[in-house]
C-alpha cells in the first residue's frame, strides 16, 4: 500500500475563505482553477533570480524532452512583477528574491498555492549560488546542516513582539540522492557541507570589499574561522526561513548552491 | 559660508581598491563613469516594485517639466535582474525589492555609488506602501518612529557572530517638511506615525487571512493592540536597517508609505 502524502497545512481559516489570493502571484482560488493550473507538480526549483528560473525552466524542459518549439514559456504571474513563475510538466520554476523575508513571502504562498492545488509528494529545491569557503569556485554544494548568524541551527522570528525558535532540518536522504545524481553525471564537482544563513549580505558575513564598514581583516579571517566545523561552509541569505517554512508541511526539500568566485573567502585553515 | 554635505564613506579599503564592482546594479567604478552619470543626484526615492519606480520617474519627469517625448527612461541597471534604476534630473529611483536583506543589499550599494559620484547634500525617501493599523485605506503616513517587531527603536544584527544593536534615528524635519508639503498639495490624507518593521511579512504581524498558521483572532488583535501607543502605526519589511545603514553617512532620510487595503488590521481602540 502507498499512500501518496499531500501538503498540509495547518490552518483552519483557509478552508472558510471564499476567496484566497496569492496577492504576490498574482493568482487566487477564485480566478484561477489551481487544481487544473499546478495538479501534476511534483518539484519546485526556486532561487533568487527571476532571469535564471527562465534559463532553468527552458534548461529542464529540454532534458525531458517537453520543449515546445513555439513555447515562450510564459510568466505564469505575468500579473505582478514580485516574482516568476514557470512551469514544464512537473517541475515548477520560482523566483524568491534575495533575502529571508521576500523567500518567507514566496514560500507562504506557494505552500498555500501546492495545498490549493492538491499536489501530492513535492519535493522542493533551492538551487542558486552563495558564498563560499575553501572551496573552489564553481564547486556545488548540497547543505547537510543550516545554521544561522550565531551558528546554531535554528531559525528565531519574533512573532507579535514574542521570539519563537524553529529548528532548521533537511531531508538528508535527498541531500544523499542529490549528490549520488551528480556523482553519476560527473560533470562537476559537488560535495555535501554546512551552510550559514545571515540576515545581511555585506554586514553579517563581512564581506570585506564590498562593505561599507572599515573591518580589521586578519582578525575577521581568524574569527570567521574559528567557528567552522571541518565540514565547507557556505552563505546562505535564505535557507534558514525556507527549511522552517517547509519542516511541517510534508515536503521534501533540499538546498543546492553554486560557489560564486565574487564572493569566496579562501581560507588556508 | 554654506558646506555642502559629501556622503560619507568610513571605509578605508574602498580608496585602496582598483575596481569597486557594484554587483547588483551592474554598475562599477572602471567600467562606469559614475561622478559624470550621477554627480547631480540630490534625491533618491526607492521602494519595492521595479515597475513602481518607472511609473514614479515617469511622474516626476512631468513634474519637473524634464519629461523627453523620446525617453524611455532607459533602466540604468539593465544589466542584471536584482534591482531597477531610473534618474530625472537630480532625482534617482530604485527599486530594493522586498525586505530588510534585500534593501540592504541595493543601500549598500547605493551609499558607494553616490560615494564614488562624489554626490553632495543627498536627502533619501522610501515610497512604498506597508499594512496600517487604525486607518483609512490610502491615507499616507510619513514615519515618525521606526520600531522593531519587539516594539523598541533598535535594530540587532549579528556580525561574525556577535550581536551589535543599532538604533533606527529618522530625520524629524525632514518628516515634518514632508508633511507640510502634503498640506500645501491638499490632495490625500496624510499623517505622521510609527512604524514597527519585521523580518518576515506573514507570521511576524500575523496578518490574519494570509498566514499558513492557525491563530486566535481574538487573542491577536489584544496582543497587537496592547503594544500601541496613540499613534497610529504602520508595518513595514524593509524600514530599520534602511535607517541604519543611511545613519552615519551624512544622508537625510524619511519613509512615506501609503496605507494598503489589503494589509489593513482595523482596530477599535
Amino acid at each position: 500500500l502507498f499512500l501518496a502524502t499531500t501538503v498540509c497545512v495547518n490552518n483552519p481559516h483557509l478552508g472558510a475563505m471564499k476567496d484566497d489570493s496569492l496577492y504576490h502571484f498574482s493568482l487566487g482560488t477564485t480566478t484561477h482553477d489551481l487544481p487544473a493550473m499546478f495538479g501534476d507538480v511534483k518539484f519546485v526549483c526556486v532561487g533568487g533570480s527571476p532571469r535564471r528560473m527562465k534559463s532553468f525552466i527552458k534548461h529542464i524542459a529540454a532534458e525531458l524532452s517537453m520543449e515546445d518549439a513555439k513555447s515562450e514559456y510564459p510568466n505564469i504571474c505575468a500579473g505582478t512583477d514580485r516574482f516568476v513563475m514557470y512551469k514544464t510538466g512537473p517541475v515548477l520554476s520560482v523566483s524568491h528574491g534575495m533575502g529571508v523575508p521576500s523567500t518567507g513571502i514566496m514560500l507562504n504562498e506557494l505552500i498555500k498555492l501546492l495545498h490549493h492545488a492538491q499536489c501530492t509528494d513535492v519535493t522542493i529545491i533551492r538551487i542558486g549560488t552563495s558564498g563560499g569557503i575553501g572551496l573552489a569556485p564553481g564547486t556545488v554544494v548540497i547543505t547537510k546542516q543550516a545554521v544561522d548568524a550565531t551558528f546554531l541551527p535554528k531559525f528565531e522570528q519574533v512573532i507579535l513582539g514574542k521570539t519563537v525558535v524553529r529548528n532548521t532540518d533537511l531531508d538528508q536522504s535527498l541531500a544523499e540522492e542529490l549528490l549520488q545524481c551528480s556523482k553519476e553525471l560527473n560533470q562537476f564537482e559537488t560535495v555535501i557541507g554546512n551552510t550559514m544563513c545571515t540576515l545581511d549580505f555585506y554586514e553579517g558575513p563581512k564581506q570585506c570589499y564590498q562593505q561599507l564598514s572599515c573591518y580589521n581583516m586578519s582578525v575577521h579571517m581568524k574569527d570567521l574561522c574559528a567557528s567552522l566545523s571541518d565540514d565547507f561552509l557556505f552563505l546562505s541569505l535564505h535557507l534558514n526561513y525556507f527549511l522552517v517554512l517547509l519542516f511541517s508541511v510534508n515536503v521534501s526539500c533540499s538546498h543546492v548552491a553554486l560557489e560564486k568566485e565574487l564572493l569566496t573567502v579562501k581560507t588556508t585553515k
